[in-house]
């Protein structure tokens, strides 16, 4: 493989400018070298290097992205866009090869690698969007998909669902899913058993969605946390939206980051519409684990979203209200080195032997990234510039 | 000056693909036209077609826009960032001509012709905001910018200010502004009363900044409503912000809602950070204006803001959850016509008679031109064609 030598962009995390020289797609050295003989040069200065993104929680499976705008139909309560969702899925063709691989390939043109999402199984579509996003991910090659299958309608409240996800666990997937084990399914000691359970039996991770508020979803924290200790899961259990934080006074919301800290739970969040964001701060600041992902990219659920990490780490640091550079470079770390702790991939940054997935943006620095974002990419996969601005 | 033809867009308003025929910068005629002989043919197939954009509520004074990256150096809390602007402004250079003029340019370019910009008016700086602003926008031209003469610091808390405010409305201003005048000023009767008192004399607009929360702004928020009606100047005084809206039970929103919309008073929203957004939809369907603007631009303020006001929109109809392509024109309307009702210009959308400032991005729906803000755009200024993608 090609050597590689990326001079003079500001290298985050190394905090000034930098070289980098890459060798066989991993990083060899960073600081202030002499070009290596055999290495193609790569004039990276008035740009801000960051490792590649990760897209932490999408749902690939329902989008309708490459195709013709679909105007919205859905009400605004959760039951008509369940339904909607339902009706208009088979209507649309969805889920689709085509517009899975469509937007596989826009989220590698703005510089993410790897992605987690999550996949409705249920008795009406069975594991055929299981079966979709693998075949598109294959397709498209460049975006490591690492699929969670995920109860959209409940585990008990959807019959037949348990035996699907233990299927889907069976079928290689990289993590099961949960939801609301209180507010969709009203027994959450029986929805958390069963799904820690099928987690624990396959050793896959656990990735539950979270939309209860307030009291109710703290507590579905706790238990979650309490949990993952008890079995020794620190590592392979996140809790998505979380938005219960947003509901909490001070002290308990403290109390919740410091347990789902201890137990080694991580958090990921969109940053979407106005729903709360979890302490993103508060919770680094604890230990905890923050990742960051578009939720729902341009289906029946909502038609926003562009599938660039970066312009997401914006809403993200934008949400947070935060305006320092120290603080905006949290956001960029949810969508970069977060998402790579949440996945088990190596999350040193752009340090040697780390492998030298990378992406550059004009900016002066990383904080300067995130807020303009600019469509102007650099992108190095595997040590080899696969786009050039 | 030239006819132009504009072929084949979708006319938002029209809501179809229609011909647009400009003379003489005036829309002559919307529908299935023939070619004028005389017209410059301009393909717009594939492309949404809109009015240009209002800026309505931004701080061209305070913009570091269009130099390098400056790192945010204040503290969270309200004081520390205005002892931060205070300090720091003098250091920078602030206000810059040349800073304001390279944004004015920025936002001309995503296709803004009109801006209401709140300048700082206060002992330590004076009417020099004013003039710094008046004489970027005449450099830049392309920009019809209206200025309110701002007491950031409060009337009553910084003595001098209510002065101030009387000279920069004989030295021309378009509109008086007001901060919080029970929360900063601490006397809501005496500061509408100033502030009021000088609008009506110099037969100036009012823009009042209110960030207080609860009960109390919407308090204040129904003062501004009295007073709109007892001086019969509805349509000409707005309250931006009205950050109170998010914390009202449904009911006592909507009391307030219907006496704002009764009393002709504008609201003026960014959709910034995390703060709350007034409801854009509730606010529409009785009747009252709404408009929208970015607040501060990569100021010390804050570093976020792009200028692109269809950017703006996306923001604004994200956190408002509108999801349905009927709301998410909602948004669209408060970066068009709303701000041309809030500045008093033809809010009539593209009609015959209307002036031809127009703007086409690659979009199917008016919707998906808000949620992709493409940053390919056909602007038309005047009739004329001044930047063709």
């Amino acid at each position: 493989m090609a050597t590689l030598f990326a001079h003079g962009a500001y290298v985050w995390g190394h905090d000034s400018t930098a070289d980098v020289l890459i060798r066989d797609g991993v990083i060899d050295a960073v600081g202030e070298l002499d070009p290596a003989a055999d290495a193609e040069t790569l004039d990276l200065t008035g740009q801000v290097l960051m490792p590649s993104f990760v897209e932490a929680h999408c749902h690939l499976d329902k989008t309708l992205f490459g195709g013709r705008w679909v105007p919205h139909s859905a009400g605004d309560a959760l039951a008509e866009r369940i339904a909607n969702d339902r009706d208009r899925r088979r209507e649309l063709g969805i889920p689709s090869v085509d517009r899975i691989a469509a937007l596989l390939q826009q989220m590698a043109s703005y510089g993410t690698t790897h992605a987690r999402t999550h996949t409705d199984v249920d008795p009406d579509v069975g594991l055929r969007g299981i079966e979709a996003v693998r075949e598109a991910a294959t397709r498209v090659g460049t975006v490591s998909v690492h699929q969670v299958a995920f109860p959209q309608h409940g585990v008990l409240a959807t019959p037949g669902t348990e035996a699907l996800l233990s299927a889907a666990a069976g079928a290689g997937v990289e993590a099961i899913g949960g939801i609301d084990p209180a507010g969709m399914d009203g027994d959450p000691v029986r929805h958390l058993d069963i799904v820690f359970g099928i987690a624990e039996r396959h050793g896959l991770s656990l990735d539950i969605h979270l939309h209860d508020g307030g009291t109710l979803g703290a507590w579905e924290l706790e238990l979650i946390a309490e949990r993952t200790k008890a079995l020794s899961l620190a590592g392979r259990v996140a809790v998505s939206h979380a938005y219960a934080f947003g509901d909490l006074t001070d002290q308990h919301r403290d109390s919740i980051v410091e347990r789902i800290a201890e137990a080694g739970v991580s958090i990921v969040t969109g940053a979407v519409y106005s729903f709360p964001v979890p302490p993103v701060k508060t919770l680094r600041a604890a230990g905890a684990n923050v990742a960051c992902g578009h939720d729902g990219i341009r289906d029946l659920w909502g038609p926003y979203g562009s599938g660039d990490m970066l312009e997401r780490a914006m809403h993200l640091a934008y949400r947070s209200t935060f305006r320092r550079d120290a603080d905006i470079e949290l956001a960029l770390e949810a969508v970069t080195l977060g998402g790579r702790r949440l996945l088990g991939f190596d999350d040193r940054g752009i340090v040697p032997g780390a492998p030298a997935d990378l992406v550059a943006v004009p900016a002066d620095t990383p904080a300067e990234a995130v807020v303009t974002h600019p469509a102007e990419r650099t992108i190095v996969r595997a040590g080899r510039v696969v786009t050039a601005a």
